[in-house]
């Protein structure tokens, strides 16, 4: 397996370059002592330091090894407990966390690019903590101050870590017809009884306590998702003081055996009467969860990038190294038997394919990461509406795209390898494995694109997209060479699908779950488009400089407006076929 | 993991009333007395038994266990021994073998279909006589009478096996560069010296002898492809009266660990001074492989197709009795807590995208097997050799098209079953990491598309596409309600496209291999669309019978025609953006 080196020329580029996210930060009141563009530099420099150095090394013999289950305990692999002891030292559990309980309040913007180098160098490692700052949001967003002023800090510190307990074995998507039952104890905690699966570090032997956040009903509940109430529930119960007590009544009952993120405990989660802490209303628990499930959703978006950036590097050391047949030019290596199959065109396809698409995906998650940060942060009332917006329309496609892209992307980078990709040694066939589940969990991308499509678009009737088409739109008109006109025809293809969908909708219910997949694909090669444009406009004003990343940039930006947005052509005659083909059988006739 | 039940129904169709296949044996002269259409289902049905209820039980116990290697010696997961004795006797292995050397003599596409029910139960296990077939067919092409008489029938009965001896560590795709030597012995054969890796079934414990199928070089080679000879080399030396003698020097060194196929061995084979017999001339070897190799990429291809209906079949069980959410339009399913997945629009599609796929993957096989057939046996020359010219055009295409397709088909399968498609119990993330190797051996899907258009279409001029595309002109035009006019779309979409790249090739040597992957893909679409009119023109015949069978057949080709084919729209735009953008990147700038 290959070192991995965190992209921190890109991703300087797109912090610094394309948003100006220094300028950004100067002018949000919370931001503005806590972040600039040196201390940006610097964090990323180290989080390089961190992944590359301590917990990269640990990917693939965390993978061979995987985590072990006995008697209700898991041990993660060898090398985990010690490297996890050293990665919550540097406090990156809470690097974007709220600094009232420790946190250290950086940007979003910036936590995207840490994010992406931990998926990137070890995805199992970083679910141990990427859950935690997701819980901590949850918990600081509508749980009581007493429970805050327990829980969050030793959570950012990464000295307790979080988990997320939704699915059980007959309720995956539908969450509505849960059975775990939460009943009323006397002194405000609640008996939590019931047996969720798939949860993520739902036990390990990283952290001191584990907290879940558990969705279960109470007695009153009535039917449905608006039946759901979200509970704490902690697997040591803990005393008023912060200390730790007895054990709580909660047991993992054995681990599932998986394609991939195999250093990853997926617990079954048993809860027999365990005590737990209400958190938000009673019954408005979907709501209080799904404040972890965005977070979640991006941070698993994140997942796709960073694999695909771990198999292009790979892919593209091979490609410089193996030598195999010669360029149809004629040699470009002719000291050697043959020449860098660089020199093929279907190898510099693939390579181009991921770099196109990792880059595209890497500058939208830090767009998304700035509304983040706006939505957050900005004084102004309407500017932070705006961000709220464009995040609620924004994190399917995230969450979706970036791992559809993502699978297809280390899927390129393995094919490069040939026969070598499909042997374990190189490590490529892990990072399609270990990819594959962020397609699935955290909501399936189906899910995903109902929601966007569905509740983003037609629910509002295509307003969040209205705002966000003006933004493309101003940019293009304001950057014709910037593949302006380009971007404004597939701007164009998505509006047009958009307004025929909305019609289509109000009289075929099935149409919003039939278009959904190809929606969502259509959003996101605009939204790319759009990032493209971006990272063009600043290349362009770049390139006399004579640095090859500028011109990396164009040539990558000429090959994925050419080669890949032409995707949305299908995308849209597949979507105006409309939801008819899909219903032509019955149940007995498939 | 589910069972699997072959698709007799739709291999039945396929056979008797998409191609009428009985017809076309009984005026051959070679099958009229072999097989006819009882014979033809009698087979199929034994088929199925065999692979359903013999060999698809040991494919997840197989994937578990994996292949042990011990001192050179190969351990085959339990069971396996036993079913390929049980298997054998069956004399599945000749299925299509040539009878004067004890082969049953059966057309090609009928053991399509049989290879297709192997796959899908146990690629693994299949790979093991795959690969005895197509040396029988190499040996039978290119051998001297002498070592066909003592090779052939043992290798047909299965008690002996093949293996195809190709890549070595540096030696992949340029096999010109290999350096595994043959020297003259004073007997007329050969001691063969050299190192090959990824070997199929290089060594295993099912069979008495392994016969290796070795491309090496003479002292006096020329360098390059044309220097490269064919020597059968077994792994234990045969006296003249076919009974074994010494142990050759030949040794399996290591086992490869995979991504997939566990069961299979995939070994690092030794030859030290081992004892050869040149098959063909003196560096004639690679022609003469690639008899085997054609054979074996069709097979190769099929197992995407298998391992896609596999995963179907999973999914819509699946699909069927998981419930989980309402249907849009109202409860399906008032009686349970929630509908069954089936209801919803993308599961359907996911579904449908995998029948339509499989289906055609299976009918296009079954064309290509019949084109093999009449190649093989047509007494009219002219005939065999249109279809000759037929069968080099359409290989790489099924190799490349059926894998491709299985691969994302599998993960159309695995996705359906959410969270549980992740887990190993349910088979479903099984069949992604077995189906994926089938697009990179036997050359990868890339090369298989340089294949296609250098080789078989721009270095004829497009006149082996011509008679292809006057054979699906006339169908659309005498099918005009079987999507006539859709289809002649489809395939002007084709032409056009192969006329424009014909042209670009003239002054611009990147164009082809800049273009040849999608090209393969849209012209898969193609095939496709032209076996789904044929089926459709079937379909629409008989359904007034009542029978559900043709009404989702003529649903499933609704769905391929208004939702997968428009993918042809994307290709074409990507192909005709030309190989500019693949080079716009200096190696540095990647």
């Amino acid at each position: 397996m290959p070192d991995y080196h965190a992209p921190l020329r890109d991703m300087r580029f797109v912090l610094h370059e394309v948003f100006d996210a220094p300028a950004l930060w100067a002018r949000l009141p919370a931001l503005a002592e806590t972040v600039d563009a040196d201390t940006a530099d610097a964090i990323l420099e180290e989080a390089a330091k961190v992944t590359g150095q301590l917990i990269a090394p640990l990917n693939r013999s965390g993978d061979e090894e995987g985590v072990l289950w006995l008697d209700g305990q898991v041990t993660t692999p060898t090398g985990f407990k010690q490297a996890y002891a050293t990665y919550i030292q540097g406090g990156w559990v809470g690097l974007a966390g709220n600094p009232q309980f420790g946190g250290m309040g950086m940007p979003k913007m910036l936590a995207v690019q840490f994010e992406e180098m931990l998926y990137a160098a070890n995805s199992s490692f970083a679910l141990y903590s990427a859950l935690s700052a997701g819980a901590c949001l949850a918990i600081d967003a509508h749980a009581s101050e007493a429970l805050k002023s327990i829980y969050l800090e030793p959570m950012y510190e990464g000295r307790w870590a979080g988990s997320m307990c939704l699915t059980e074995a007959h309720a995956g998507t539908d969450l509505g017809i849960l059975r775990t039952k939460a009943e009323p104890l006397d002194d405000d905690s609640y008996a939590i009884t019931g047996s969720k699966i798939f949860i993520t570090g739902g036990e390990q032997d990283l952290t001191e306590n584990i907290i879940h956040l558990v969705l279960a009903k109470l007695p009153d509940a009535p039917a449905g998702p608006k039946g759901i109430s979200l509970f704490l529930v902690p697997k040591r119960l803990v005393q008023a003081d912060g200390s730790l007590g007895a054990e709580n009544a909660v047991s993992c009952g054995s681990l599932e055996h998986k394609m991939g993120i195999k250093a990853s405990a997926t617990c079954v989660m048993n809860f027999d009467g365990a005590r737990g802490y209400l958190i938000g209303g009673a019954h408005q628990g979907l709501a209080a969860m799904f404040t972890m499930m965005n977070y979640e959703r991006l941070s698993i978006g994140i997942q796709g990038i960073g694999c695909a950036e771990a198999s292009y590097q790979c892919a593209i050391d091979y490609a410089r190294e193996r030598v195999q047949g010669r360029a149809v030019g004629g040699a470009q290596a002719p000291e050697k038997v043959a020449d860098p199959i660089l020199v093929h065109a279907d190898v510099r396809r693939m390579l181009l394919s991921i770099k196109a698409m990792t880059e595209g995906g890497r500058a939208f998650a830090s767009y998304v990461g700035q509304q983040l940060d706006l939505a957050k942060f900005s004084p102004d009332a309407a500017e932070k509406s705006a961000a709220e917006a464009l995040v609620a329309l924004l994190t399917p496609v995230a969450k979706a795209f970036f791992s559809d892209t993502g699978l297809e992307s280390c899927i390129h980078g393995q094919q490069v390898l040939g026969g070598h990709g499909y042997i374990r040694e190189w490590g490529q066939e892990q990072l399609v494995r270990d990819v594959r589940i962020a397609q699935i969990y955290e909501g399936t991308n189906g899910i995903q694109a109902l929601d966007l499509l569905g509740r983003k678009v037609v629910a509002n009737g295509g307003a969040a997209l209205r705002q966000f088409a003006a933004e493309v739109r101003q940019f293009a008109h304001q950057h014709e060479a910037a593949y302006g006109s380009q971007l404004v025809v597939a701007l164009e293809r998505l509006e047009s699908v958009s307004g025929w969908l909305l019609e289509q909708a109000k009289h075929d219910r099935n149409e919003v779950g039939a278009a959904s997949v190809e929606y969502l694909h259509l959003f996101g090669y605009v939204a790319y488009a759009y990032m493209w444009a971006r990272m063009v406009a600043v290349a362009q004003s770049k390139c006399a400089s004579a640095d090859d990343f500028y011109a990396g940039k164009l040539g990558t930006a000429a090959f994925f407006f050419s080669r890949l947005l032409p995707r949305t052509l299908s995308l849209e005659a597949s979507i105006r076929a409309g939801s008819e083909p899909l219903y032509a059988l019955s149940a007995e006739q498939f």
